[in-house]
């Protein structure tokens, strides 16, 4: 076996925006901020507090602006957003937060019409806008994000192939804005990877564009999300998003379609046992855990939850 | 990455007596037997149905012949048990169910004391009791399980070195009893293992006896369960326990030491969408999950039960 493990992971905490998007809207901004805040305590750096999208159609997210600015700033830490369109982006860089523009592009036609209503042209057309939207106003952009890279529960199955063309688009555009593209986190939006389709999709970015560096951000729908962590690692992957107690589906109130991102504390306990290093506290991140299923008020994924680490047994 | 998937995997399914052996004993009989048969007709071929214990110390088993006399006998499936000492085994021997003796060790002093109450050298002993009981009944063994291979709660992290010695002491018990280890269940009892212990382990298993074939034994206590799995079939392991639905631990009842083996359905899944046969109809088998649910009365952690596969997204 030739397993080249980063000596260190990078996390993107998206529990926050991507468990409280789903929940109930009568979640406090007290609550909201004092998760936030204590996720921050763990070492998290990278912490998805809110998305700027219509609170009409998300209502849980209504309160955005208010979370964003609760907020206390902290050394070392990047409270981020995200957003759809420029009118998200615009609403998250009148806040103190860490905006970060991304591209985003989805390998399946009929999931970007359905996330953003927009066919193929329109969808580059939109994400022209933005580059040049941030060049008027001096934001740096190297990064994009590949939507339902491994298959799309409208669409089917995506293959290798399909991914890199929408890579190859993705670094046009960027070219033809002045841009590089230096950062690209695959998605499997929906929950359709295994171990073998993150060695096949990582592989064929890799062949063709080798100094891109690659993250990737997985959803735990059909219980294989931390076997194809495990995968990426073993290819060098060192950057990865997931969520505390596994925040962002609702498993256990039968919402099939959305099941959260892989378990940041199951995820960061993997990795700390296999000599990696994370930079987060994991006692401190699974009392986090708790604090979210107190705040969501129904049982959450995560395993660490309830079996703990193992730490008391090595004591 | 050398990836060598084996073509078909062997599933060793233990929903039925890792489930219900610790669930309520009120569970009847004719839910047991009706579940037990669902799960044949899914095609699984190996199926662990009842524990010949102590009914004082598990009341749930105390049916156990019960249930295992009423189980109709089905072409080329294998009804199995399990047991703790020479008194179970003769209790399943009296059944029409399918006995495999198996030798059983250890790799952590302190679980066989916890487990079976026996030192080393008197658990070394009882296998020697076991290999002369067989041999005079004319049972063929050439199977052995080394448990806690990865780590114990009681002792600690366990080294590959460890774990070969014990290998070494079953391969020799064996030889002096003149029949040959084949069969090598490597467990992980207590949710200890990562995918890089995986491979440190079945790397040094493998390097010092290449002849043997190993099989992994997974409990999901952590989250790593399907990880450890895939990085076995990475390596051409091809023999898996596992558990419908994930039954087995309790992990919505506050039981932290007892999390269940991965989830079969989920495995399942996995193997099916990298190529790798089982020989299972998938939605059959999440039926008979959505079934021990029901059976159990509260919910299971298996991934499926909740998202189902994806044939619907590809009809």
């Amino acid at each position: 076996m030739n397993l080249d493990y980063p000596k260190r992971v990078q996390i993107g905490e998206e529990g926050p925006r991507e468990g409280f998007q789903i929940e109930s809207a009568a979640i406090s901004v007290a609550s909201k901020v004092r998760f936030i805040e204590a996720l921050a305590d763990t070492g998290l750096q990278d912490i998805q507090t809110v998305s700027f999208v219509n609170p009409a159609r998300v209502p849980s997210m209504a309160d955005a602006e208010i979370v964003a600015n609760a907020l206390r700033p902290r050394s070392g830490v990047h409270y981020t957003a995200s957003w759809l369109n420029l009118k998200g982006l615009e609403r998250a860089l009148a806040t103190p937060l860490h905006v970060k523009p991304r591209l985003s592009l989805s390998a399946s036609e009929s999931f970007e019409r359905s996330n953003t209503g927009k066919g193929p042209a329109q969808a580059a057309e939109e994400q022209r806008r933005m580059l040049a939207y941030c060049r008027d106003k001096g934001l740096a952009i190297n990064a994009a994000i590949i939507m339902t890279a491994f298959g799309c529960n409208l669409e089917g199955a995506i293959s290798p192939q399909r991914v890199c063309e929408v890579v190859a688009e993705l670094v046009k555009l960027m070219d033809d804005a002045g841009e590089k593209l230096e950062y690209l986190r695959v998605a499997d939006t929906v929950g359709w990877a295994t171990p073998l389709a993150i060695a096949r999709v990582v592989g064929a970015i890799r062949e063709r564009w080798p100094e891109l560096r690659l993250g990737l951000h997985l959803h735990d729908t059909r219980g294989t999300g931390l076997a194809n962590a495990a995968m990426g690692l073993s290819m060098g992957v060192a950057d990865f998003d997931s969520s505390c107690a596994g925040l962002g589906g609702c498993p256990f109130a039968g919402n099939t379609g959305a099941a959260g991102n892989i378990c940041t504390e199951d995820f960061v306990f993997m990795c700390h046992e296999m000599g990696i290093e994370t930079g987060v506290n994991l006692e401190a991140l699974i009392e986090c855990a708790h604090m979210a299923e107190a705040i969501v008020g129904h049982p959450l994924p995560g395993k660490l939850l309830r079996s703990g680490s193992l730490a008391r047994h090595r004591a």
